[in-house]
């Protein structure tokens, strides 16, 4: 940074710089911790505070630094989570949503910010098919999902809110292929992790209606409680989609709260060529569904959507005469929150959906889709590799003939040719390919599989077998 | 946007002229909801996303006009929250983390922003006095608070995060002025909202540890299990801070965790002459500090800390085989947290701090309570204002005599001549004015408070009476 340059110009040079870095070198070199610290300080100094202040030249150039050694999440090489790539139009939303930097508890703070959440979240919901739904951003799909159980449990016994749990033994029911913020969250919120019943999924992954069906009365049998069922659409690793259809007649049988975590598959809602992965959609009481996901904007930009407006309120209201001073108390989203302040999530994906449209959405969707069952085709093709199950979504689960999985996954950061993960499906470590970046085409697949293979082998041989959970 | 122009340049350009416009205007004009929509209309068409997609240039076209019309927090007439200013260090290092999207679970994806991560909690827990303590970021004050409020009541009942809670009578201790988000979220984690006893204050507004011990023996003696003690350090209206020592005697005597709220006064324990308000804070089990009140670091920047390092891993870890391979697990900070995913909130802190050095942050946390302090001195001096208390940190509480205090911060809005909110104390309606904004200066404070008393004066009498809560 030049004594004339602004701070805005020099954030701009260093934007341009991480960007070649990223076309240059998808994938930055691996460095144990203790290695990258060492890296980082022998170019920057001590990375803690120091006493005295630095130049926000120095800082800046600090910055740079570290940006050009952040491993490559949007680039062509990274498989490695449920997100991926950068969408112009969003990341320059986050940016400036940085400087604005409102917080987004009232309509007075957050001006034409909460207008925006109240369009998008409505836009939402009108795609899950909620005819009177409300929304709120949060933190991510792991809290929404929280608010969700939070309200399906405060439905279920509707004493709780104020007096708390009074001991019944109580359950909640989601698949095993589910994430692992559903059992978290029953800690967290009082049922105790132990509340969540594992139903049985099918040879895809998805949940069984008839399991739930006879979990359920398992449960009512021995005098448990039943709260709610959480249907999950995408599953973290294998991609699944629980049928919400049948699941939905169940709730409606035993009078229980439906959620559906989204936070990966809500964006099926967007294609009509993947729509009926969710079909029944809106029959769930509640949704979670991050943008910050398969529709590349920035994390997080996660939303809790519910069927019916005035349940966020219902549960999640505080008086705050410091506050909530009623201005235009519909657009004073704090009221429906789990938080107090809260950051803006929203203004990012306003200017992608601005971007996209909605045809643009579902076209993005849908390639990835698309990229998903290509990389399954070709994995099959490959005699070296073996595919673990049809993709339903963007997650392309296999494993190469003999060799370890997560070794290969460690080599193929290790010699900075690509990062993806590993995981574990029926009693097999397998590796979890996300298929995120709308950019990616089917070459960047190729090249990412002959990359496993040559990778794989020069691995010794070993099993992929692992205790079940 | 010009063809030839990249988004980067353009975000860039958007940003000076916000810049410039929040020195040539600092307070928007005021819309009701529905005029500020309709004019962002008429300006950039629908908000709603449409079918089709729109080109960058004019997203980017939109981005500028709605930031235009946000309400400036950053200006000079902004005593609307805890939080204001800009910190240009601080911005650069969150819209760099907005390029880079990095999620900060494991270090294999978020690199050296794990480091980061670490670094800064380590840093700020030797400012509390923790010699072994460790710490996380959080999306806000109000679920640092739940996280905490959580590992109280867990330590207290070592069943409850395994099989829930079981019907034992519980009760959390706050002073009457603390944060909305104690109540709620005893709600949220199952104690129920009525399980918060609001101890009294003194009439600084601060918990009086007698009454505390009071009520903690009296709940005892009607078989209520009490399970934690929340102090406040710098309480919301009022800025008050309970006195730890005498707090932290009455949380050793009864067993009890203790935990201090503060997100706004923590950041009292970076300067010498202030820390005495903090006195004893290492006695405390747990603390939330929000960097992006009084520190000028974009929202959110919140920090848990932890007295004991491991015992957010005890009550937050789970496993996921698909997540947590263990390549550092020392920085694998997704076990500690209360998410999944988790949006870098630590590069804008780092760089901050860098900027200002402890010393730098030391003189303006000073300045800030020293505008205060000044602000009070001026409000005694002018007979049409009169002071509710004297601050003892940043916020400023007073009347116009016999002229209703919501309708001044309505006109100061309306009139476009500064944000100001309404708060209750003791039963009276009171401007709260904040000073968070580092830049400010007693020519600021004398400004605005003129500016209070030309407003009072065109506005009918008025009593600022209201029901006690």
């Amino acid at each position: 940074m030049t004594a004339t340059q602004s701070f805005l110009e020099r954030v701009q040079q260093i934007g341009e710089t991480l960007l070649q870095a990223e076309r240059d070198e998808p994938v930055t070199p691996y460095r144990a911790c203790s290695e990258l610290r060492d890296q980082l300080v022998s170019r920057i100094g001590q990375l803690a505070p120091a006493r005295q202040g630095a130049s926000i030249e120095a800082v800046l150039d600090g910055l740079e630094q570290i940006a050009l050694c952040t491993p490559r999440t949007g680039s062509r090489r990274f498989f490695n989570q449920l997100f991926s790539g950068r969408t112009e139009a969003a990341a320059a939303g986050e940016m400036i949503a940085a400087l604005l930097n409102t917080s987004m508890y009232t309509y007075k703070v957050a001006g034409p910010h909460a207008l925006i959440e109240t369009v998008l979240t409505q836009h939402m919901a009108r795609f899950v098919g909620y005819e009177h739904g409300e929304g709120i951003f949060s933190p991510g799909g792991s809290l929404a999902n929280l608010a969700a159980m939070i309200m399906a449990r405060n439905e279920a016994l509707p004493n709780v809110r104020e007096h708390g749990l009074d001991g019944q033994r109580l359950a909640v029911y989601a698949s095993g292929e589910c994430h692992y913020s559903i059992r978290k969250n029953a800690g967290m919120i009082g049922l105790g992790r132990q509340s969540v019943r594992w139903v049985e999924v099918d040879d895809r992954g998805r949940m069984m209606p008839e399991a739930l069906d006879a979990a359920i009365a398992a449960d009512r049998q021995r005098g448990v409680r039943p709260v709610a069922i959480i249907a999950t659409a995408g599953t973290t690793v294998l991609g699944a989609f629980d049928p919400i259809e049948p699941i939905a007649d169940v709730a409606e049988r035993h009078g229980l709260w439906l959620h559906v975590d989204g936070a990966l598959g809500g964006s099926a809602l967007l294609t009509e060529r993947h729509r009926h992965l969710v079909a029944g959609a809106a029959r769930a009481d509640s949704w979670t569904w991050d943008a910050h996901k398969l529709m590349g904007v920035p994390l997080s930009s996660s939303v809790l959507l519910v069927r019916e407006r005035g349940m966020l309120e219902k549960h999640f209201s505080e008086a705050a005469a410091y506050l909530f001073h009623n201005d235009e108390a519909a657009f004073d989203h704090g009221t429906r929150s789990i938080q107090c302040g809260r950051r803006n999530d929203a203004l990012k994906l306003w200017a992608a959906w601005k971007f996209y449209g909605d045809e643009g959405y579902a076209r993005r969707i849908d390639h990835l889709f698309d990229l998903a069952r290509y990389a399954a085709d070709e994995i099959e093709r490959r005699p070296g590799l073996v595919l673990t199950c049809r993709p339903e979504s963007i997650t392309v689960c296999f494993e190469a003939v003999g060799k370890p999985s997560d070794a290969i996954c460690q080599s193929l950061w290790r010699e900075q040719r690509a990062m993806v993960g590993h995981a574990e499906v029926r009693g097999r470590r397998i590796i979890r390919m996300a298929c995120a970046n709308g950019e990616m085409t089917r070459e960047d697949v190729d090249a990412f599989l002959d990359t496993v293979e040559e990778v794989a082998a020069g691995i010794p041989d070993g099993d992929n077998a692992v205790e079940r959970r």
